[in-house]
């Protein structure tokens, strides 16, 4: 049995095989990979770590299934599952997570198939699970979506993301994330379909759940300079691997070095290591370099136009690229980008009224109704010295 | 000068002619009189007076001032008058709030109209007010409407509310009200024509407050069984009023205790003196005597029907109070409740952008557009020892 | 089963039994007694009550007692005794606390025998008892000390002070009461002998705890304004009740109100319900009606002469008080106090190192040893009016 | 202007000048060196950096200068030199500050000359003075005390230190370190002679900072293992540093640094880059291979024996290390460490009591006299496999 001290929830307490767990290398690894990737560029205080939100997370799924044990829904080994599940469940994110995801996405990698990849095959977990006859099939179901509690782990309002709101609501200073934390736990439950039941007297927290999160979204995870640092990060991490080590580009490389245990090391500090020795190489592109120094002093891209809907987006921005690129910046040096978040999907959600399911449909008194499915959000940033020439361009 | 520790924003400083007004007894009334009327009786924590709240007001409208100032909005001296005003806001509330106002709006006398008749004829405060030179018509303007920044002390974002939000969820521990202050107040401005002004990029601060303020209505304001309390201490209050002092219903008689300075001890705990006093006397009928002691004891009034609903009520609550007359329950263990409440008025929301002023229409990506304008409720209470045979009746 | 929302703490979860406990009017009592008495005229946030700290001392007595029971120290059924035990500590407070107690203590009643009183007599809390076969021997034998775990509810580290540190905290906004609570709750243990034990590692946390606790005297608890308002609310009470009941001086009768339920509607609020009956009676002297009024207006006495030491006082205050009374101020506006405050028991901890008891004495790196046993306070206060008059004299 | 926003104390906001300085890749450096070096290892959340730690000096120093201005202590001039001083104060930090900084003070470079050398000769910085007409040497003598107002910045009871302590404590989640810092800074001034002033009525707030300071040190800074790893990592980072680059052993190439601008990398990155480059290179020794792994995969070295006292050390470490060597414990595997650390310097501290000063001496009632000067603190380390036999040989 080990505690360890969270600021957050306070002390956590982990049995022995959760102790080994997160005494072993592939796990203390977290460590290294920050929680909120680049967003200490905009808020200094948000420099915590997957490892810290792993055992939030870990925290709030015994709060939540505890509960969901003692209304006999689910057995103290599922209980025991669930632990082990949330604690895991960051363990395949990449150096500096959704910054570099999205390369590998590329190549079908993404962090939960590392994931799964990890729990498979990792060596000291493979013998910490042995000892301690885990069936690691179990663990890859409720991961899967298989088993009935996968959506304690994984769904709109899954303990991932309370932990992070909160935790990233600490650390940046941003109050948006604060949720109502005790009465949502006390008000939702889990269907074995996946869906989120939430007692009719507690929308509320629900609401202010979602609310939180699509705030966070704006404040935090999609924030103007932040997702430009991110984006340009890519883009260097990209030029610097290809120069240094493409095979990190393969993804049967990748899932070697699981096996081989070397990729424990493959985290925030190899990022930064490997910008470091770029720096310092002869061989590295002048061009390269620049950008490396402009990402560490904090000169990144900016954007030159934005569009944030709740709708579609109504302009192509393959057509503004175009006409930059038209008017002289150099294609490398505009960065497009375009995603559709997903914000709630209100099917899943039902409210429990007097012993009978509603759907969302049937109330008219939630907020939840009017919360947009999605937010899109498109964006062409530049690099800095380019800025007021494409503003230019484009007014 | 002085300055009095607030337990939300630190040290409050007041000049010289603040603390006098803080010192005087009517002010110090205000330490008598509970800020959440009877939340407590939900929320242990909810003791806190409308004395701090008008002090945490009387805060916030000098940050806010100060930012309006510095941008040249404002004068020094227009600062010092929205500084008064914001202190004497709430100079005029009657004991327990809005639990005991309907009766006298009922009468024509609300507790703004108190607040103008005390501030112009309270005898310390007049002392005080020429002492000091303060124009006494120019804060009367401010609270009518007739000044350029009446919004910023009675408006949708108002001082008020925000100080009120943070410092009922402070003392209830109900999360929701929690407030992204520092932002919001960086955020918005107030225009001559009584408009919110917000900048874009920080919408997000201004949804954060709606719906906050929604949240808090739901969760605490409106709750269920607060409401309850406070419509039945109503009904005792005028039972009790009518048996030993039928004049305080009596408006002139009202005002000629503000000439007098009898009013500085009609509070709080007054009403509960006249409620021991009731108590105590063998004049007063047994029936209010038992409704006393349900009271004390916390033996309220319960819900047997509700709706709440953004549209229109559709139940109208006469004919189900009449179905329970009609199956015996008595009519005054009937309480039937029926309120529309103000939630945004979105026409006086101005969003300015990159120099350009936009109506919420204009934008794709708000919250605050599908806020809903106002919140119906409709509930009938009665008294706890029908709540049974009234579900029945209604079921 | 009931679950109460606490500002502090969050949910607290009460089984029946408990339930029907705190929803009897001599519990319900408590929410009419504020936890700091008079804090509130310095902290204006001090409103809380002695109902919400009831709550969060049982709160804090079942997170205590867990982990004495699951060290296998006590068993479930001691554990059950400790809960009740907890919640109804507070059960004979007297309005406003300590300052009102002190005339009882000369009657020789003191708020813990009003407590054994109320426990063994008052109607309800018998009916409670015995439907749910509760001992109460054994409740009262925890209070008298005869019990292995007394030191649990009553001892310089208990559970009532822990909540009080952090409630009156939080209420007043002075941080000095913000304790380490998780890691001392962790840290420490108690001993059949009504030792304290803390783990050798654990001591800052020990420390932490004693020296808010010192502070909090300083700031809050004795803090000289707050203390003078006590004194003078005394000296009124005194002289209201001889007028209006003497009888109320007469600790048989007070016994008897105990059997016959009156006393349930003896809190504050009873005694501002005496002090505006007596305003408004002819009969009550002038002198009596202005004391009333600078009490509510907040013109309390003010100190003229203090002496603050961890040793013995040096200054007889009776001589003061004797030379003032020569140059003509009267007796009754001079306000003497004195008081030996016990900050710490040294004899009664210890501290666990390695398997091994150790003294404080033993130890060479902990505050503890320097902590003073006691802090002796003496004070002259007078009546504001003669504030500066009696300055001079004592100059 | 610029607005920065902290997650301790909100928006912060620096003028052109200031605005130049923290965007300069010297100050952005400060990013990547963590504010309390491997606290983390312990206490997860402590990621917290230099970067934000000097803005919130600076945001604290305005606090302290805006009382002093405003009582004429000192002119708005002064006010802007602390502000700088404060900003810069610890722009010389070494890589994980003092894990490393003891390497360097061997060859009498500290962090403290670094940054006299940076400000006088890092290009970036001296292009901004010269824009500004910033007198660097003005800055050099508020650093080397020989300002008035140097212990602002660098005494006692300085804004250094008041940040850290609520920064640390907040991201550590150690209550321990939570200041009562709105009293404060309203109770303490500043002497010309480098005194520290406080007002008799405020000493507890003084106190409540040094005894937060002496729990932190025990809780936090000088925490078993914590400095474990601290010392681990000096004795890798030694032997890397020796093998890859030596020069950086010498104080002339690292002040060369400053001036041609390389400094501004070397950083707790560059220190990772390091260790990562070394694990994958041939060449280096297995055991330092080994050593590496040890401390990412967070198996450090472990207290054997340890003293810890505010008198003297009675035990010399030399003869239990020689003892360990005896009995086999191969000597670089054992790490002893001594240390004296000065927690108060009460001669500096002068009460004001009624317009006149008086020493701690004079003063009967305060924890001040009993806080000790120093606490000594002994400890000898081995690593992790000779545990068990070390504990044995010692026993």
């Amino acid at each position: 049995m080990k505690k360890v001290f969270d600021e957050i929830h306070g002390y956590i307490t982990l049995n022995d095989l959760e102790t080994k767990i997160i005494d072993s290398p592939v796990f203390q690894r977290l460590r290294r990979i920050k929680q909120t990737s680049l967003a200490y560029l905009v808020y200094p205080g948000a420099m915590h770590t997957r490892f810290s939100h792993s055992l939030g997370t870990f925290y709030l799924s015994q709060k939540v299934g505890e509960k969901l044990q003692q209304s006999g829904i689910i057995t103290s080994e599922e209980l025991n599952l669930i632990r082990l599940s949330s604690l895991l469940h960051d363990i395949g994110q990449f150096p500096f997570s959704h910054a570099i995801e999205p390369l590998y996405l590329q190549l079908n990698l993404s962090n939960k198939i590392l994931r799964d990849e990890i729990i498979r095959n990792d060596g000291e977990l493979k013998e910490i699970f042995e000892e301690y006859s885990v069936d690691v099939g179990k663990i890859l179901q409720i991961y899967n979506g298989d088993n009935s509690f996968s959506s304690i782990i994984d769904s709109d309002v899954d303990v991932d993301r309370m932990d992070y709101l909160i935790r990233d609501s600490r650390h940046t200073g941003v109050q948006l994330g604060n949720l109502d934390l005790e009465r949502l736990i006390d008000t939702i439950s889990y269907g074995e379909d996946g869906n989120i039941i939430v007692l009719e007297k507690g929308l509320y927290s629900l609401e202010n759940f979602y609310i939180s999160r699509l705030h966070m979204y704006q404040a935090v995870y999609y924030h103007k300079t932040i997702l430009g640092y991110e984006i340009y990060l890519r883009h260097i991490f990209k030029q610097v691997v290809e120069l240094c080590c493409p095979e990190l580009f393969n993804t049967s490389y990748i899932k070697k070095s699981v096996n081989e245990g070397s990729l424990v090391y493959w985290d925030d500090e190899w990022v930064f290591s490997k910008l470091y020795e770029a720096l310092s190489d002869y061989n590295t592109p002048d061009n390269l370099k620049l950008q490396i120094k402009n990402f560490l002093n904090r000169n990144g891209p900016k954007v030159v136009f934005e569009e944030v809907t709740f709708d579609k987006l109504t302009t192509p921005l393959e057509e503004l690229v175009s006409k930059l690129e038209r008017y002289g910046i150099p294609r490398d040096a505009i960065f497009p980008f375009e995603e559709k978040i997903k914000i709630i999907d209100k099917s899943k959600i039902k409210v429990l009224s007097k012993g009978k399911y509603k759907s969302l449909r049937d109330l008219s008194s939630t907020l939840l109704k009017s919360i947009p499915e999605y937010i899109n959000i498109g964006r062409i940033y530049v690099d800095y010295k380019f800025v007021n020439r494409a503003r230019d361009i484009l007014s």
